[in-house]
């Protein structure tokens, strides 16, 4: 798209009151607006990334049979309050009220209303096992809302619900969505500083999982076997975990991390209280063994914004970049922008993702944008880039600088690979 | 998808709280749950038809230029106040409020919080005209909710806001999106049934318009020319308007409808009160000129299956079913199950979309599903068909019956457009 038509500026400072790093960029380069404390917009630029991160989970979603939902915000008291609905049960409820003065809960997971809805589907071990999940926006009364997008009070995720026979059925397919979660972050850049991590199973199963990524934004401490490539969260840093798990303490690093996922084994946590039961071949009844399994996407952003910058702004890797293509061309001269005009149209029809920057500004500011801005392939079409033999590609993570006849633009981008 | 997968059950009878037509059918079909009055989950068949929809919509809106924004649900009393914040000025408010007991209010649209938000973007005459939409779950606290997904207590919808220079700037627009919401319903497959009509403009501009379809479920009651195609709502159904629009009276017929849609001239309405302006070349100061455009894709789907239903069921028009091709075995044989099967895996090769219901069920139980889910094409592998020539193929809509030798059939679904 030009860039001229896209509404969003940057800006030189952040708002006075936001003290996060990751959002301080993500506003500064126009991809989010902060409504509240907590509260953000998405705009244009911040939409489109959130789009590419919902198309690589719902990929790997599919690929495991797990079929789409879309749950309500509001909730039933009556549902929840066999197992948690009080403010000492859930610190982080908010909470609205019907006309009628009845009381609803608005979404802070899914469990319940989830498992109440299955029992009218599951009523036979032949309807297992089956899972779903959802996108949408969640709501958490957080007490403080000061990491940026990383806690939010309102945010966008990821929750699938597991429904099956038996603990040994569920670990197949446990293992399976373990796997799911290591390629989805692995498509999303962070699979070298993001590590699976043993964390307390509650009271129903030994561990949960949870994937961390290595920041020093991160709220949660881990301790890093960084040959084995696994972790433990400070909670079960305990010797009898570490035993169990064959890890060795004098092996194990401390770093601070930022939970990007997690996978729980919920065994008959809800079915038992829910009542979400089937009948086996036998003509017995038995509770469905649950498991449920969440990407926080919003966090997600934050992390990469946290992580994946640098001094002079945000660096996307191309899987989730709002465009691929960054195209400036420096000055009004009639010809070079002709030029540039040609070749926008050029990646567009090659079916490129290209920002073309065709704003009356200069090349001074053109640039700081576009590094803020931090799209993976940078074209310069300028005086200067022609006397040196075409058009200037920059590439925003390694730097690397070169010059390419405008004729070989769409073919070395079509053939490149991020490296 | 193997209907053997599909975790959702057809429904002989809708719960018995459920009064609505689109509600009963919806949820025997297994589109949607009924989480409480006026709230639906969507289940995969409904999230199916409601991606559709929103591709059918998105694609409109960005054939216009207009960008899409995420908008938060939480919403600032601060910025509410300055023009409606009390329940005396909207009486379907819902509300909550954070930990330090700060309220908040729950969105039931955006106008405020995008025109304060615009502030930021928006201060030449050069960021003008401009324009955002928005796909998001809205919450509305509606005393009654007995219309099924017509008039939700939570629901799905796009809005759309513009931001132009002048009253004539914003006529362009305005015009266009008209054009855009004609072009949505047609592909929806009510365009023989919903008209542009003429409803009360409020205090700022002579008319707002909406769209209507057509039913006797209508909460609406319209006054249509059918020679013009075009009406006008019941609120303005006076003689200086239907002078004004060149109507008479006497061609003029009564009907209940849907309002699917709307597109609202907002003038300075908001941008005044909110104090959203820009510096024209001149340097003199003006108010933003605003029009706001919405569609309830939870009511539309209500509407669709209102309107373009039977006794039997669902009929889904090509555009937004869930599948295009239901493919159904009969028996338990093995070679049609293998020549189903192989049917199945042609189909999606061919990039069909195809539900193969490969149940363990009779013929009976197999077609009444058929009908109720309402797939335009309707395939069935059976001996009776394979005696008959071939392939049985049943157009739901139309009823029409033919045999289709097995090596016709994707060359036949490739070529055929819905009548």
């Amino acid at each position: 798209m030009k860039q001229s038509r896209l509404f969003t500026k940057t800006r030189k400072e952040a708002p006075r009151d936001e003290e996060a790093k990751n959002a301080q960029l993500l506003i500064r380069a126009g991809f989010v607006h902060k409504e509240m404390a907590g509260v953000y917009v998405f705009l244009p630029l911040g939409v489109r990334v959130l789009k590419k991160i919902e198309a690589i989970i719902r990929e790997e979603m599919e690929g495991l049979h797990i079929l789409p939902v879309q749950s309500s915000l509001l909730q039933k008291k009556e549902v929840w309050e066999k197992t948690r609905w009080s403010d000492e049960e859930v610190d982080n409820w908010f909470k609205t009220t019907l006309k009628n003065g009845t009381p609803l809960g608005l979404a802070f997971s899914h469990e319940e209303p989830l498992t109440a809805m299955m029992k009218n589907y599951i009523q036979s071990y032949k309807d297992l096992p089956t899972a779903v999940y959802d996108f949408r926006t969640i709501l958490r009364n957080e007490k403080r809302a000061k990491s940026g997008l990383m806690r939010g009070r309102e945010f966008f995720w990821k929750a699938a619900y597991s429904f099956s026979r038996d603990e040994e059925e569920h670990q197949i397919f446990y293992e399976q969505m373990k796997d799911a979660y290591k390629r989805i972050f692995q498509k999303l850049g962070l699979g070298a500083i993001t590590y699976l991590t043993f964390a307390s199973g509650g009271s129903f199963s030994r561990y949960s999982h949870e994937f961390q990524t290595l920041s020093d934004a991160g709220e949660d401490i881990i301790y890093l076997d960084e040959e084995q490539g696994i972790a433990v969260n400070q909670e079960v840093f305990r010797d009898d975990v570490l035993k169990d798990l064959g890890l060795k303490k004098e092996h194990l690093v401390e770093k601070k991390a930022i939970e990007v996922g997690n996978i729980f084994s919920l065994a008959e946590k809800f079915s038992q209280p829910l009542d979400l039961s089937f009948q086996d071949a036998e003509g017995k009844r038995h509770y469905v063994y649950m498991g449920s399994y969440g990407i926080g996407i919003t966090r997600l952003i934050g992390t990469i914004a946290e992580v994946l910058s640098d001094e002079k702004g945000l660096v996307w890797p191309e899987s989730i970049a709002p465009f691929r293509v960054h195209l400036l061309v420096f000055g009004q001269n009639e010809n070079l922008f002709r030029e540039a005009e040609n070749l926008y149209h050029d990646l567009k029809n090659a079916g490129i993702e290209v920002l073309f920057d065709d704003r009356d500004l200069g090349p001074g500011q053109k640039l700081q944008d576009a590094d803020l801005i931090g799209i993976p392939y940078r074209l310069v079409v300028s005086e200067k880039a022609a006397a040196n033999g075409g058009i200037e590609l920059l590439k925003r993570k390694s730097g690397d600088l070169d010059y390419l006849a405008p004729d070989r633009v769409i073919s070395y981008l079509a053939n490149e690979k991020e490296s």
